[in-house]
């Protein structure tokens, strides 16, 4: 089973070659602190609405971008963060049960809670390492969760939060190009 | 002996009230990453200017905003992050001298390197502790520095990078106002 899409693997410097961005995209894209912190900067109060949340094993691919082996026990969340009724971003996190610990794991699995606040909650030290980005023509269903026409462009990433010097989740955000024009 | 200009301790949503903020320019100031990949995101490669290095004794002040003790010896940072020509960022960095890795504190006092690289570079994982904001006039010498005209604006922040749960380096960074209007 294909638990995640991670195989976008363009620098931001490709993808400007590839799409006219603006300022506020580009510091959306490179940004290496919290998503929740500069979406609230610009849109107010964020909140997060839970789409799924399962237990599942982690494939061979997703085994390989988070360091553990085939088949271990992973949290896989999706969620959307929304200020207002407007959906800003589309986020889909996964992380090995064995590296959370109690408290985080209650938040991340039942609570509705960003995971940079769930971060600057427990006061967790990391660093962001940014695999990849991509970008793409929204399908139906993208264009739905964002109200934007079929076939609008949705920009994405795909990072690593690093937590002992292991990866302690992976995150792909997914956000209309209109979002931030 | 006042080594740094810590008393600035509006709120963001204070300093929004009293100055009219873009998305650009309030992104950077709630930015909990690394400064220095936003700056090259808008920017361009961003290089380091070393105004100044120095170590001091720490005075009531820096001792309590870094929780070491009065008189510990501390390393004082002045540089500008500069992109071409242009001076983007005047930033001040205090850090206790005892919690500076051997590795870190060569790069720090001896090489001109922004501290988000130097972080990146050791893999130090940390979280920012924003204390506060402020905006003034700028008086003549910051004028000068950012080539913009006596009593033009400039925007300041100083946070604190928290590493192994203490604060590893405080950071004052002033920026013209113009820069990301």
């Amino acid at each position: 089973m294909h638990l995640h899409y991670i195989r976008i693997m363009k620098t931001l410097s490709e993808l400007k070659d590839e799409l006219e961005l603006s300022p506020v995209q580009t510091m959306l894209l490179a940004n290496t602190g919290s998503m929740t912190v500069l979406l609230e900067a610009l849109f107010g109060p964020v909140s997060v609405q839970t789409e799924s949340q399962k237990i599942l094993d982690a494939d061979s691919e997703t085994a390989r971008v988070l360091e553990i082996s085939e088949g271990e026990t992973v949290n896989r969340r999706i969620v959307r963060l929304v200020a207002g009724e407007r959906v800003l971003v589309h986020a889909t996190s996964v992380a090995p049960l064995s590296r959370l610990n109690p408290e985080f794991k209650e938040d991340i699995m039942k609570r509705d809670i960003p995971i940079g606040r769930i971060m600057e909650a427990h006061r967790i030290e990391s660093r962001r390492e940014i695999l990849g980005y991509d970008w793409q023509t929204a399908k139906a269903r993208f264009a739905e969760i964002f109200s934007k026409p079929a076939g609008s462009i949705v920009l994405k990433r795909n990072y690593n939060i690093i937590h002992n010097k292991q990866p302690l989740i992976n995150i792909l955000e997914v956000f209309p190009y209109e979002m931030a024009k």
